[in-house]
This record gives C-alpha cells, structure tokens and sequence, in this order.
C-alpha cells in the first residue's frame, strides 16, 4: 500500500493493544482521549499532507527500495535536493500545527540507522543493514510511524552507564535468549512515542568496553509486552477537557512526549541492528545529532512562522500595525526566524554521501543551526508577547463571553480597531499565549532548547568540528609569522 | 489600630460584599476559592512579614501624617533612604512569593497622587489635596490595599478618548451628581483588584482640552455598586483545582489580575481628586510610571533570586552543578538580574522631594530600569530552562509518583545524583515551570514587558529625559567646532 | 587570453593613465605607493589564485560567452552551483587576506547589468543587452576589474535627486552629445576604485519619471578624462610608511576605498546600459543588493576565520587555550561566523534563474545574512579582544625589541608560555588590533554594517519580502478563526 | 598647598627627571612630545576642574587628615555620597575628554591601601597604615598623580609567582637593604604611569607563603633610578604628528598605557606598606577591583554620553535625525550607557565603612557594573556608527579640503542637509572614529573588557558574592520542601 491515509492512521492508533497512562489514567485509544488527540491529529497531518494536494510532490518521494511513491517521513534521502526537501516538509508541518508534530526523530533516526549498520557491518563483519533494510521496507511499504527512543534517564551523569550504582539507568540487554535478547531501562522525551507503531530504540552516548551491554539498537512495536507510556504533562493542557475548549489557543493540534519504560522486553534477533559493538555508538549518536538538529532548522521555523502571522494580525486588529515599532519587531522576527531556516537549508545544501548511500548533512552547520534554534524562539516569543500586549495574560476566558452578566462587558471592552470583532483578537491572543506559554511552548521554547541535545552539546560539536587548526595557518602568515 | 495582621486582612477580604467573576463564576469570598485564594495569600504577605520578625524594619514606617507605625505599602515616601527601602522591600516580598504580590502598584499610586493632588491645588486653586491626604490617613489608618487603576481599554488605539466612537473605551465622568460624580469604562489588568478594599482610579494617558470628563481621579471601595471584577486566567491555572494541587509548582502564592468594569458608579465628592485639570494627567501618567517602573527593579528581581536559587539547586540535585557551562549561566543569571536591581536602586539614590515633599525617583533611570526589565528575565529564564534539562516539559505529574503501577517507575527512573530523591528533582522542575511556562511566568515574563508600560513608552521616556543637547556640545567642543 | 597573472594585473595598473589623490598626494601608479599597495596586492590575489594550484577550480569558470576558461570574478552565474561557489571563493579570498579585496561588488554588478539590461530591452524595446553583453565579452577576455560605483553623495537625504538644490548631488547626465553623453556628480565609498580598469556606474535609489536624467547606467575606463580618485583614509593607515611597517599587522594587504567624482565625463553609446528608463531603477538596485548582501556571507566569514585561527593561536601562546570560558568563547565566534556563511549559501541554495538565464540568489535570505553581518562581526571582535587581553592595545612598538636600552626589557617581559617567543606573540596581537581596531576593522566592522546598504535597507527589504499574509491565514486556521 | 593648578601640574611633570621611551624616542617631557601631550592634557583637566567654576565642589573634597580643600582624586571617600561623587567626577571627566583621563586608577588604589593597610596593621601587629597615612598626606597636600602600578607581567599564567622559569615575572623583593627594600619585575599596561609623579605598586593576585617576596605594596616618585617607562602604542596615534592634525578626530585629549620596568629599584622603608603579608594580597586587590570596577560606570558613561552627542548631531547635519530607526538608536544607546552608570550608582549607594573608616562600595554590584562595561560599549559603538554611515571610513583626509585640486570636490560634495558646511560633519565623523576605531577606542572599548579585570575575573567574583545558599532556600520554600 506504501501510502496510509490520515483516517488508516488514526485508526490503525486505535487498533494498538498498548497502554498509555495519561496522569494516572490508562489510556488505550490516544485519538479519542481529549488530552492526547491533539498529538495524534498533528502526527495525522503527515498522512493528509501526502495524501493528495498540493503538498503531496513534497511530502512523498520514490523508494530507493521499492520504487514505490513513499511517505517523505519514510524515506532514505539520497541527495541534496532530498535533504533540503525534508527540511521544507518539516517547516510546511509546522506551519500547519504550529506544534511539534513528532515525526521527524523517527525519520532521522531511520537515515541514522540505514547508514551505521552499513558502516558497523563493513567494520565488524555483522549483517545488520541487511537486516535493518529489511525493517525499512516493512515501515515504508506500511507507511509506519517509528519513534525514536535515544535519551536515557542517565541516573549519575558523572558516572558512565556501567558504573552506575543502578545499572538500568540506562537502557541495557540484560540476557540473550534463543532467537533475541532482554532488555531493560527507560527511555525520557520520546516525542510521539504515544502515536507511534513502533519504538526504535538507540544508544544516548558514547560508549566503552565496560559498556558493552548498552550498546544496543532494536525496534519494537509500541504494544510489546513490557513496555510502559508514561504521558508528561504541558503547561495548560488539561485546557483541552474545558468546555468548548475555548482557551486552548491552537484547536487542533499539539505535542506530546511520554517516558518509555522497558520492563524486561524481548526483542527478536531481526528487529537487533546493534549488539555489543560500541564503537559504533559515538558515530551513530553523531550522525542522528546531525541530521536531527538540522531539522530544527525546518519545524522551529514554520511554528515561527505562525507566530510572525499572528503577531501581525493582531497588531491589525488592535490597530498598532503602522506604529514604525511594530513593524520593526516583525521584521526582527521574520529575520531571526529565516536565520534559523538558513541555517538548515545550507547545512542540506553541504550534504554528502555515507558509504551506504545515504545522505548527511553538514555537521558543523545543522550544529549551528540547533544553537541557533536555542537562542531565537525565546526573543522571537517576547517580540510577539510585546506586540500582543498586557492583555495576553490578563483577558479572561473566552467561554466569559457567552455570560450573560459578563458576557456584554467583554463584548464592549475587548474590541480592537473599529468593525473588528472581539472574538477575533481573543483568539488570536491565545494562540499567541499557547506558542509562547502553553502547551505549545514545550515544544517552541523549552524543547528548542533541549531537543537534540542541549546547547553545550552544540558547543562542543562546534569545537570539534571547527577547522582552527587550519585558520591559525590563514593568521600566521598574514601577521609574516 | 495602623497594622492589620495576615488574617486580619484574610478576614477583611471575606467581609468585602463584592462579587468576582472567575471563569464565568460569581466568587464572593476570594481566599476561599481555589483560584483565588494563592494571590490573596501572596497579598497576605505583605501584613505578616509588617507583623513581627526580621523584617519588620523593612516592612514598616513611620507616618508622616499620623506619627504611628504603618505599613510601608502604605507609606508616603520622604526621602532617598524611603524610596530605598521600598525596592529592597519589593524584593524581599518577590522572594518569598515568587509571584506579583499585588500591592506596589496602590503605593506607587498612593505617592503619586499626593505629589500630583499637590501641584494641582497651586496650579488651578483646588483643594484635592487635603482630601486626598485624607483617604490616605484612612488607608493607613487601617491598613488598606488600594489597587491602582490605570490602563483603560482604549478601542481604537490611533483616537483620543474623546474621540472614540464608543465613548466609554475610557474611563470617564458621564454626569455630575449631588456630592459627587457617576464615572462609566473598564480598565484592564488591574493586578490585585480582587484582593484589594479600595480601587484607585488616575487617567492612563495625556490628555487634551476635548478629553477633559477623561480627567478624572477618584477612590471608592472595591465593594461599591456598579462595579464588576472579571478575573483574567493564566497558564496552568487550573491546577491548582487538581488533586493535591501536585503540580503547581508554587505551592502557597500567585498573581492574578482582572478587568474592572465600572457600570456608572458614584463617586462621593471626598473621593475625587481630580476632575477636568486636564493638563495635570501627563505629570500623574509620568510620576506614577517613574515610581512604578523601578519597582520593577524589585519585585521582578526577587522572584528572579527564586528561579536562580532553584535552577542552582536542581543541579546539584541533577549532579551537573560542577560543569563550567552550568557555573557560567548560573553567574550570568546572577549577573542579568543585579542589573536590574542595581538601576532601581540608582533610580532611588537620585532621588529628590516634589513640591508635596513627597519623594521621587530619578525618571530616567527609572525608565532605564524598566526597559531592561522587558528584556532580562527572558533570558534569565532561557538559562533556567537551560540547566533545568528537558524533562522540565517531558515529565509526568507528579501524582503519578503516588500510582501503583507508574509510581515505582517514576521513582526509579527520576532520580538524580545518588542520594537524592525524585520528589525533590520533580517539585524544583514544577516550580522552574511555574515561573517560566505556568502562572508565575504571567508576572516574570508578560507582565515584565507590559506592566508600568511598554518597553516603546520607555523609548519614549528615556528619548525626552536624555539631554542630548548637553551631549551634543561635549561632542562640538572635542572636535574643534 | 581570459586569464591574467597577477604580474600582468599589477604591471596594468601601473599603466593606468588616471591620477589618485592619497592624503593630498597625487599618486599614478597604484601600487607603488605604500599606503595603497596593499590593496592592489590584496586584489591581485584574486588572480593568483586562479592561475595555477588547487584553488583554481573554485577560482575559475567557463564563461557562458566564449566557452573559454575565464576567472570566477568575471563571470555570469548560471547555476546554483554557480552561486554556491562565489560565496566559497570569496571566504577563501578573506581568509587569505583578512580585508576586503575589492572584487566581487564589480562581480556583482555586471551580473545585475546583465540581468536588468535584458529585462529593460524587453519592456523598453531598447537594445542594451547586447551592448553590455560585448561589453562583459571585453571584461572576461581581458579579466579586467570593474569597480562598481552606485553610492551617490545623496545631499539631502530627504529629497529626490531631481530636487536637490544642487542637482550634482547624483550622478546624472548634464548632455546628450553625438555618440554618447557627458555624465556629472561623484559616487562614494568606491571598493577598489583605485586598483580597478573599468568604472561600473549605476544609480542608487528608485527614481521617478522627474528623475529621469539621474537614470544612467555605464562603464568608462579608470583612466577617463574628468573622472578623479580621491582615495579615503583608514585608521592606522599610516603605519604603512614606518620603518619596517613593523605595526600593520596584516602585512600583506588592505582593503580600500574612495571618492570618484565625475566632472563632465564623456560616455561613448556603446558604454551605456541604461539612459532615461527610470523604472528599471528600482529592479537594478533591489538585485545588485540581493546579490551582494550575500557576498558579504563570504568575504566577511573569511576574515572572521582569520581572526578566530588569531584569537585560537594567541591563545595558546598566552597558555589561556585551557580555560573553558576561552574555549567557549571559540566556540561562540565559530558559531557567530558560521551562521553567517550558513544563510549566504542557504540564499544561493534557494537561488532562480532571471529571464537573462542568469541567476539570482534568494532575496529574502540574502537581506537576512546581510542583517546578521551588521551585528555579529562587533561581537566576534569583542570577543577577540576579550582573549587577547589588554596588552592588544598597551603593547609597545614591535620596532622597540630592536631598541638596545628597551628592547631587552620587551623580550623579557612579554614571553607567553615558555619557549614560545614574543614575537610570534606581538605580531598575533597586532593582527587582531588590526582587524578589530585598524585597517582591517574598516571591512571587519564598519563596511560590515554600511556595505551593500544599511541595517535599516535590509529591515526594509526583508518586510517587503517577508510572506506575513500567508503567515496569517495559518495562525486564523489554527486558532479557529 | 593642597590644590595644584592645570599649569603648576604641567610644569611639574615637565620636572621630572624621568625618561619615557615613545617608538624608540627618548623623551623627557611628556606634555611637549605630540604623542604624549594629549594624555598629559586630559589629566591636566582634573586639575583644571578643580580650581573654579561649577564644577570645584565635585573635584573637591574636605581632606579627612588635614581638613584642607584637596582634590577628589586624592580623597579617602568616608560616605556613601563621597562614593556617589566619586561616581558622577569621573562620568564629568568622561565626557569633558572622551578618553581615558587617567586619575581613577592612582585614587582607587590610595583608598584601598588605606583600608588594607588598616587591616594589616590589625592582623599582623605592623605599622603600614601610619606609614601609608603619612604617604597620603604628602599626596593630598601636594596635589600629586599615583600611578596604579598592579597588574604583572605573568609569564605562565598556569604558575604561581614563585615556580615561574623567570621569577621576575611578577614584582618581587629581591633583597633586603638598610633602610629599605631592592624590587624587580615590571607592570604592565599602566595608566597614566607617564604623567604620575608617584607610582603605586601593589601585588595582582592572591598569593601563598612561598611567594612571600612578591607580598609587597610600595610608592616610588616616577622619576626613580632603574624605573622604565615604555609608552604603548594606540591605533592612529601617529595622526597626531600630521600637519594641522586635521584627522585626530578628538583635538586636545588622549589615554595612554606604559609598561613600566622596576630594574632594580630601591623602596626607602618609609615607602612600603606591604612586604610579605601574602594573606593581604587577595583583600586587596579584591577591594581595589570593587572600587575601579565600579570606577568604569563614570568614565565609560562619559565617553558614551560624548558618543551619543556626536551621534545625534551627525544625525541632524545628515538629515536622517527624524528617522525612526534612528531616534530608536539613539534611545537605545542612551538606554544602554545609563545601565552602566546605575550599576555604579548602586553600588555607590550600598556602599559601607570598612574598619579603616573608609569607605568600600558594594563589591557585587561593582562587578555586575563592570562586566556589562565590557559589553555595552561595543554595542553603543556599533550603534554610533550605523548612524554615522559609511562616510565614516571612507572619507578623505580633513587636509584635504585645502587642497586647491580636490578641495572644491570635497566641500561640494560632502555636504550633508541644506546650510550645514563639510567642516562640521568631516569633524563630527572623525570623532566618532576616533573613539570606536582610533586612539579614542583603546579606553572605550579595549580597555572596557579589561581595564580592572577581564570578564572571567568578574563572572568569578559574582559567583562568589552571590548568595546562592539563600535563593536556594526560597526555592525550597515556595515548591513546598
């Protein structure tokens, strides 16, 4: 089938035997739950996406595999133009849910995985790409969601995963069994994790010898048995159980990240792409960094994008849209967002093959990019709180409207420019205020930052892979030295 | 009796016969609704640390009108070590309660209208400043919160009130009365307005000629006919109706603000303190933003010391306290914030009597503070987010520690560096999420670029207050001309 | 021949019949001169560099014209690629010349004129593009410098040129005569206008049908009778005439600019690209900008390497490379220069092809990069000085090691780590001065923000440019509007 | 005699028998060679504030030894408003000279070592602080400059003192002697050293027992037998041997640094106040960085206010003062220079006596002061030249004007609005280079990151003043543990 339509997929989420535990609730339908079907519609917009329309070049490609039209969320990039149409993707979806809509770590992790095996089976004499090809086909030709599962909960991080006083601290085989092994530990910040059919797991860091254990990679589907959701809470979010769920901001859409616990869980030697050679774990943890703190360049950028718009239409509504101020904080906004998208863009544009094929990005540039993305949402998100005004946080509830004591008050009171309807800035505000303190300001704000891997992370990539050595040779012979 | 104690107040709060609206409900008594009731008792602060302890000194003055021990909130300052006092007060107060504790604002106003009620009476022969000295005898007297009512709706942003098509987007005299004035509008944002026994009203702009019923100043008590509070909703606000309010972050405090509307309210004749002095508005709009813009610099900076106290105990908690990049933005938070205190304090040390004998601060320093203030705490809190990691967003309620089958999850998989246990690590993210994503971050964040007026008004300010033309001829006579 | 060597270029200046004004002086051969040498050397590395080693691939192109091999610098882009790898070669000419070398405004302008003459014939039915197309034949065959010459002397900047008491203050045509025309006014801040063959002239601004004489495009050799060099001067300029130039600290090279005035130049017909088609103004400005706001992501990010490799080896001289607030500070200039370069490739990445054929960079990203040369260069440079030390600007004379009473002292007292010299130590330092504080600060940072328009022309641009009505249709779907 | 005049000053360092080594020239009177006269001039300044007019209540202080009128430059500060003076005397000296005027650093250092040597006398039972009183004394009653001789050479900066390869690299005792000491070693980037009658030598770190020789503080006339004064070079410091200096940009006013070499130098017993109490070393040199870190918040602040001034009457000569873009940078640079100066106010104005009776300022609000001085400027000056333009560094020589060739060029087309002549806007752009790229740009921006200290040394001191044990507290609190 190749292509699954956003109702397959939502109801194929249905048809997960998984269970999701939502504040202490157990959840087994994540689409029909009030707090989660927001992350599940925002994933569903990947499928609508390549459905049919317009968007549809963008968000399909050719299987290098099958040949077949392929969800773009499934696909090996084997080209410039592949890279950079991935970050394209990534900044149209976010445009349209101004939310992390949580399929763009699977993807880079498929990418990741395609081209380590290669390396791991040329290095160790393994047969894990064929294995792991065999994986790809099957989520392509399905049109899979594939969550990746990297940050470990870490435990002591002065210690490394072997010498940890509780050795799960990071996620380990903890015995072979015939045809697969054991494995256990947790997994934190696995975004989408809930609306995904299969969890596919990777190591966090470097490894050693001593750790050997931990230097493993496998999928499961996300109803194995063993494994445990742990839903996380957002700022604002049970907005979404209200009535009319007036205030929500964003109506239709949202994130959502959730712990995953492996509880003792079998994987099968097919679904294994790494076992013990952790060597490999440096590179892999490197190349995923690389593509994935890239595609911040993309989605960061779209949200971005509906911030700038509804900043702008605000400003409209309120009548301040000519003030030379104003407009000088759009522009420092639409320039710090394409900053970002920049970023993305020439770090595709400098991509390269792996020896498998597959395609990376320029490491020293997505790095940079990330860093950016750490930096500028936060300004962005105080220029649109300026614009917006004090009453972003001190408007009442939009449901106060429909009061009849009250309701006329905020009618007369909150209006904007003559002929604009209060309803109108009222909306506006709170989606200002879900970008930039609610639900959608975990993934606008605060996972800009962390999301990737936190800004020293960028740093020390950026030591690392800065050419100083050759630019102290350019200053040495300026100076005659 | 000059110093009301902590439950006095609380007390006096349930004895208001006044009615507020909290997400279309009718509230009467105030602390004792769940919403409510954190801003009453961050108000209610301000009585106990006045009571007794080691901060009695600070929290008290001296009266110059009665001789008696009062409330500092309620003091008139005399003198640079009064207006001193007042921003390490302010401080002290943001510390304790990491939140807008709702009081500066009617003190700020309180000093305001003496100095303003003064230069009024020499200006146009009136006698409002006797009776406003009287109300303010009454205030202190019983140590009352008055809340500041400024900022009207303003409809149309490019017309003057007098010329908006719907009269009544300024607050403004509609008829006089027999022993007083009936005054119509609403004004926004007004921080405190449901925990405070009386509403001090002042215009929030210049004012011309044709706006002279605009020109109106009055007091009356927050129980009075005709007026309405419509409380403003926050992020994350409904928390605190969870089961053990698990995830509030700040367990006992919170700001809140509302809309007052009054619906054509008398004002007795003792009450006004200002009508139809048109030109009189732009000095009370300025000596009021003066006041009120250095208190930024210690309130905001208090709950600053919050966020940076508990982002350095959290790593400590995570183990990453050690790290150079986690020392340096700890210092760099240290460094944002002192900023801003040290420009409120300047603004005070500069400060000098008005005709009244009531002090101001420096206008431009005050000014200088402000616009900081709109920009600081958004990185301050980018930096805790920072050291906080992303589990600050990712993590699941802290009740599910209590569920028996996540809870042994949570508690395994949460923890910190050895010894520490995950209760700690999640209640310190709670509250750094507080501050920055949930109702706290209304006051530090929004409320940081908004309140006292906008970072373009301090432009404004700082642009008239400068003396460039002394500037400019230091400038002449070093090149010669 | 297509290809100059340097010698050839050099020994062409020299006969060059025009007359450069240096500091009174009345200078004819260009690069004899000790203050303007450096730049005629810094140019003549752009011919070097194609002649002969690994650089002259990037270094050179085919031209679209002949077929023949002709240097990058003359040549049209046709291609992504194309464009892609002027911004390298221009990073590769700032890193090997840590200063501006002049050539590319000229590169960039005959792609304008070629793009716009085409599109002027078009829509005026005029035949300038065949006139310019043999006009670019005679450049690549001659590898010739072209100076383009587009800041007019402006005036008063709040009148259009038609309105100027003195009408001279744009460059304009006062005659028509048999064969061509005679052009008056002065263009300013002319790259390489000393060290250039041709004279490039464009108009500066959008012009109206009352300015219509000010409407001229056209070259004219350097040496035309009426024109005249008055060349600028530059901080520490003069150290180029000490003994031993000891103090330059780039030794081999600078950048420059100067004054052309234009007193009654007579401009053959087959030298004129435009004449009266006011129109085309805007197009030629908007264009020339867009590609040379992108250049500035080349040229600029090589100096900055120079500076960073400085900053990197002072460092390590003075024992400070350890520390990890220096190693950040690495870090984050790396990071500042990189996403620099990052949106130039990313606005070339994006790059279309004109009607012409040939090709032009993304407009938006280009004014983005240009917004961010105006800022991060002044924080690179802060934080050069800031690893240097204070002995960057309290350092002696190098010529005072040779002084027998205080040069012993300077060997002495100021080694760095052991065994490393204080010379290798001086001559960094005065590299860093150099680029942060003399010559070389004239590119680094001032050309950084007026370059190829004000931060304010890029404000413009990138508002005008800037997609916020589909931004806004987003934010209304997502807020149910 | 107590006040020198600006003449009497001249002479006497016209009286000194020393010799200052200026590019390899020996010189003996400083005010007579062009380089060193205008340094010699801005510190005459101090002297000449002194004496009459407006400012002698400012530059003059009631001496607390003998009750004399002395200058404020030799005074012991015993009140906050003597701190707050000190403050508002250097912002004055900032703005009459745009430079580095030199004084601050010798009266920093006065009271710190009266402090100090208080404290000494108390811990170790000696005798400095009536020696120092006595020293002090001749200071005030003579009106005499102190050089602030601190910081060392250094060598390896990863070694103590005492284990350098070379131990002189750090001024040592090297022999006792009747009657009083034998010194070697030399200080590096001394301010002012070349117009002082007296150099203040005092030890740059904390030291150990085994460095116990380098424990020493001592006074030596300028003119001593072995001391060596070696002038620093500064960018475009020669343009003042120009004819007419037409160019320097800032026509009577300089910095300067020398490295000065203590060869063997001999300290009479009556001179020393510190040898060999290396406990003291640390207080010390942390109570000096408090004062002159808090110091830079008056003369940085000057030089801004000079910067703003030339800023915005080019502004006016150029036509674009109404611009908005550019009224909101000049806000923004009077914004940011008035943060500098409120930091020193702050910590003027929390200032406390230490035992000695002297006054200290806050030490956390001096640094947070300083480590925004090594900021701020850098941005001021990028600001500065935005509004100035490109002219700024493309501009002919002033010279230029009388040239009869190219003369009548550059009045004519130089001219900025109507009515406005070339002089006055070539003057007010070699202003602007002078102090963000000329000589002028040593103090305003090198010297503000590290004059008194580097940011690290600052980023340390804030976090060890910072009460983070406090915070934590509040933290704890408020999230309920």
């Amino acid at each position: 089938m190749a292509l699954m339509t956003k109702d397959q997929y939502l109801a194929s989420l249905r048809g997960l035997d998984h269970w999701v535990y939502i504040q202490g609730e157990k959840v087994r339908s994540v689409p029909d739950h009030p707090i989660s079907a927001p992350p599940a519609m925002a994933m569903a917009e990947t499928y609508r996406r390549a459905e049919i329309g317009e968007m549809k070049p963008l968000f399909t490609a050719r299987s290098h595999l099958t040949g077949e039209t392929i969800n773009r969320f499934t696909h090996i990039q084997h080209s410039v133009e592949d890279l950079v149409s991935k970050i394209l993707m990534l900044r149209e979806m976010g445009r349209e849910t101004a939310c992390c809509f949580q399929r763009c770590a699977g993807l880079d992790c498929l990418n990741t995985l395609y081209a380590v095996t290669f390396d791991t089976d040329r290095k160790f004499g393994t047969r894990y790409h064929d294995r792991f090809t065999e994986f790809l086909r099957f989520v392509q030709t399905h049109d899979l969601v594939s969550a990746a599962c990297m940050t470990d909960t870490k435990g002591d991080r002065s210690l490394p995963p072997s010498r940890q006083p509780d050795r799960d601290q990071y996620v380990h085989m903890v015995a072979e069994k015939k045809g697969g092994m054991i494995v256990r530990g947790a997994k934190l910040h696995i975004t989408g994790g809930v609306n995904s059919h299969e969890l596919l797991v990777v190591p966090t860091r470097k490894l050693t010898e001593e750790d050997r254990d931990y230097a493993v990679a496998f999928a499961v589907p996300a109803d194995t048995k063993g494994v445990k959701l742990i839903y996380g809470r957002q700022p604002s979010d049970t907005r979404r159980l209200e009535a009319g769920r007036a205030d929500v901001g964003n109506f239709s859409y949202g994130g959502c990240e959730a712990m995953v616990v492996f509880d003792d869980v079998f994987v099968p030697e097919e679904r294994i792409f790494m076992k013990g050679e952790y060597p490999m774990a440096a590179q892999l943890v490197e190349l995923f960094a690389a593509h994935h703190r890239a595609s911040y360049g993309g989605c960061k950028v779209g949200v971005g994008d509906v911030l700038i718009g509804a900043s702008a239409a605000l400003a409209e509504v309120q009548g301040t849209d000519r003030a030379s101020h104003v407009k000088d904080k759009l522009a420092e906004m639409v320039h710090l967002n394409e900053t970002l998208h920049a970023a993305a863009i020439a770090s595709a544009s400098k991509g390269f093959s792996t020896p498998s094929g597959a395609y990376a990005v320029d490491a020293l540039l997505a790095n940079v990019c990330k860093l950016s993305v750490t930096r500028f949402p936060f300004e962005i998100a105080r220029l649109a709180q300026d614009i917006a005004g004090g009453i972003l946080v001190t408007m009442p509830s939009l449901n106060d409207r429909e009061d009849p004591e009250i309701g006329p008050y905020l009618k007369k009171y909150l209006v904007g420019k003559e002929g604009t309807d209060t309803e109108k800035r009222m909306r506006l505000l709170r989606l200002i205020e879900n970008i930039t303190l609610g639900t959608g300001a975990v993934s606008y704000l605060t996972e800009s930052i962390h999301g990737a891997g936190s800004p020293q992370a960028q740093k020390i990539m950026i030591t690392r892979l800065a050419d100083l050595q050759s630019a102290k040779q350019y200053a040495f012979r300026l100076c005659g030295l």
